[in-house]
């Protein structure tokens, strides 16, 4: 495509295995997409290279002051060959809205997408075919200044980085014990919270580490301000089934607009359930949980689609949720994105984009 | 020294002409030191090599989730040629705190500043001579490891870079304008503020951004939570003089534990004045200046040392402070700490450290 070079590897990596674990995010495919950006002079410079290395000054704004935003999408290798991908134009417009937070350069929403296909085909040999594996796909923008006063750089590398993923979970798809965080705060209006940068994620990872330590599979997390409303969980937004509504926490600033939330509502909609955002207090879910009205919990997110709750712990409190099985709305919205995400079935129209076929 | 390797370069570039400007953090000496951590192995392979440019997998933990921490420090030539460090123990402390925040393993303290002594020492010969110029000192650590899964990395690596710098206001003291933030905030309690990790500075630069454009220098960051309690001024800690009284914000756990401001409260009341660390309202500080009580301003940071505030400005109302000139204890308190880490005094023992001579 024009604006965009190819330089092939000439020494291709041996793909792993079929059935192979694969984990998540640990193997990358034989290619990359790079772009910069340089003040006065924009993007330039698209192309495909050999994944590799990239070398970077010590002093580079991104090792130093966490100038950074991603995103996470992946690719899907359909029953009949057919290579998808699942709304790509919303991965890389929330991208921007995240590049506006952190002052990183505006990208060009159509370039992104139409280049990521390029590269998705070229290295499509790497989608897995196992159940419930799909090719990971991360685009990332960093600053990329030699100085070290604290201001956003002059410029920047875009790169995609393709990564052949098994199920987020090995052990399929099963409810996971959770509790709410109340000594560490994820974000808060105002700050990053909305914006995928690093810089969340980096203040979670002590929470998330305690929470292992505890055996815990992640942390709940409640505002930042008043400390008794309900945010996201990890990395994942999430829902709640109370008295037959699906009810989600609103997006306020402080958590991340996701796609497979968005996908989520409108799903749960079709369908005819009553799913409504607003701000929900850790207190109502409680209460909900003692008349006996809560029956479902579930974060959503790229990498796991649906991660059911089975256990939700509250200081001394322990709710335990639908006997630690998948509800029936968990298990239909899970089917119901998959299905469209693998190409198992139609969704609405533009979100499952067939690119090529192997 | 034992455990340490130098690599002295063959190619040693052009120094910075006498009396150039140097600028903050834009030119970097010769050498750098590196060291790694690796799990099952610690800290190894610790090494003063030519500084260059590093390789990083492009799916390293910092570049995504930001898992990184720095400190800031100076060497000083005095005029009679000794070399001399500020409390060098006292960052690599902080660093730790830092480190375990973001769940990256601890320094050994005394390893860290014997062998910053080892690395200053070869690169002597580029601390500046110029009037209020020093050698900007940045120790900072990334996580490394090839993983797009978010949680700690398990590996990382340690860096010192050098770099002769300038006054960091090359016009010299002189007090700048500074406006209340009301849109964005830094830190909340529970979060990382404490810490010095890039996410709190990634978070900070669209604020200083629309500041810059509005003819303002820095922002005065406000709390989290209720939005009315002062926590830092830019990347700086802030000083109140009212009716007399050095104020300054307390340590909550959203503001950084600056070791100018640790510095400062011991100089200004080992001279007498009344010196208190509190939380401080916003409309406190409106009330002490429309009663003709608010007197000097000032930030304290290691690479400015003091910056005078001129003007607050917050909402609609301009406090101008001291008719815009340097107050007599902001004066008091740069002359006093600059004339210590210069060598022109002696400070308390072991705040300046000879390191040898040139």
């Amino acid at each position: 495509m024009k604006g965009l070079t190819i330089h092939k590897t000439e020494h291709p990596k041996a793909k792993p295995a079929k059935g192979a674990k694969l984990g998540f995010g640990a193997v990358f495919t034989d290619h990359m997409m790079l772009m910069n950006w340089d003040k006065g002079q924009g993007w330039h410079d698209a192309r495909i290279v050999p994944y590799g290395n990239i070398e970077l000054s010590p002093a580079a704004t991104v090792l130093h002051y966490a100038q950074e935003t991603f995103e996470g999408m992946k690719a899907y290798r359909a029953d009949d060959g057919r290579v998808l991908l699942f709304r790509p134009e919303e991965n890389f417009k929330r991208m921007n809205i995240s590049n506006e937070r952190l002052c990183i350069p505006q990208l060009d929403v159509d370039f992104c997408v139409e280049s990521l296909k390029e590269l998705v085909m070229l290295d499509a040999d790497w989608i897995p075919e196992q159940e419930a594996s799909s090719l990971y796909i991360r685009p990332m923008i960093i600053g990329n200044e030699a100085k070290l006063g604290v201001k956003e750089a002059d410029s920047y590398i875009y790169a995609v980085l393709l990564s052949p993923s098994g199920p987020y979970y090995e052990s399929g798809l099963k409810p996971v014990p959770i509790y709410v965080e109340e000594n560490f705060v994820r974000a808060v209006r105002g700050g990053t919270g909305f914006a995928k940068t690093g810089g969340n994620y980096a203040s979670s990872m002590r929470a998330q580490e305690i929470a292992h330590e505890k055996g815990y599979s992640q942390v709940l997390w409640l505002d930042g301000v008043e400390r008794k409303y309900i945010g996201e969980v990890g990395a994942m937004n999430i829902f709640f089934v109370v008295d037959g509504e699906v009810i989600t926490p609103e997006l306020d600033g402080s958590i991340l607009s996701g796609i497979t939330r968005k996908s989520m509502i409108q799903v749960l909609r079709d369908k005819g359930y009553k799913v409504t955002e607003r701000r929900i207090a850790i207190q109502e879910i409680a209460d909900a949980y003692d008349a006996g009205k809560l029956t479902e919990i579930f974060g959503t997110g790229t990498a796991a689609v649906i991660s059911p709750v089975g256990e939700l712990k509250w200081g001394d409190k322990v709710m335990k949720i639908n006997n630690g099985e998948i509800g029936p709305i968990s298990a239909y919205a899970y089917k119901t994105l998959t299905d469209i995400q693998w190409g198992r079935a139609k969704g609405p129209e533009g979100w499952s984009v067939e690119i090529g076929h192997i």
